[in-house]
């Protein structure tokens, strides 16, 4: 099966290296991992705005090439997932194909959250869900069938990006 | 048409109110507006888990109604937009179903976002994108077609979820 391999790793400086690492584990389980970095855009000649557009375009292909998406909701500069890998596993979703995904900041979502003064409220009075799950309920939703959120044992900062437990742990819920 | 309204104020105090006052907008431009707090689940009876997968079904159920999404992609918790909205975002765009989005927050990602001591990088050593857009270049390019993510002027922190300039824009556009 072919797999789209969402997540913000792609921001990452070893971006191609860590999507080499998820391709090759994706091979060893007899799949064809697509890491979505740039998509082979070439925005030389390009504005940014129509460089990100085209992206934007290859992307949207990528997916619809695939069978499965495995999507790393680790949190993204802040408590929450990548909102470009939550537009993915949406998109993989609404057709109907497989949705797997994890997580390598361990814990739930309600733990993360720095509380305000108000009971159930965060700094901004916001209320913070508490459903039990490690993220917005549409992501935990839409990957329940396939386990869950998938994640590893507390791992160093250093490891965010280069540990690939809960990635395998997703690999095997597939076969 | 029935559209579904997607956004992170129904985490808000007034959330109730402010789908109200949202719904009562669309009314005015001959739509419905759904609003998919809670989803008319009741989750007494329920252990935490099981209720956030009750809403979840029940918003899937109400995003299959809609026709359109207008997504409030301000910014929540952070620089980026709340993933569930983003999630939604992607699974109305999967269907190939019309896309709208505002901003109560102006500006562009990259000026929001703390940089660190690299160029072109947050303080973890992420790339920061900086293609001239509101926010990641999933949700941007889902929107395009349809203006854009549409922003007001700056405004205060108290109308952050009151101001309805930028999603009466998305209403105006859909005409």
């Amino acid at each position: 099966m072919k797999i789209y391999l969402a997540g913000p790793e792609v921001f990452h400086r070893e971006a191609e290296a860590i999507g080499k690492a998820k391709a090759s584990l994706c091979q060893q389980y007899g799949h064809e991992g697509l890491f979505p970095l740039d998509a082979g855009v070439d925005g030389t000649d390009l504005m940014p705005h129509d460089h990100g557009l085209a992206i934007y375009r290859a992307d949207v292909a990528m997916m619809e090439a695939c069978d499965v998406i495995i999507a790393n909701v680790t949190p993204f500069r802040g408590p929450h997932a990548d909102p470009g890998t939550a537009f993915e596993l949406g998109y993989m979703r609404a057709q109907a194909k497989t949705c797997l995904a994890y997580s390598n900041m361990p814990g739930l979502l309600a733990a993360r959250i720095v509380s305000g003064d108000e009971a159930g409220r965060d700094a901004t009075g916001l209320a913070i869900e508490d459903f039990g799950m490690a993220d917005n309920l549409m992501l935990e939703g839409a990957v329940t069938e396939a386990g869950g959120i998938h994640m590893p044992e507390m791992l160093s900062e250093d490891d965010l990006y280069w540990d690939f437990r809960a990635f395998e742990a997703c690999l095997k819920a597939l076969d």
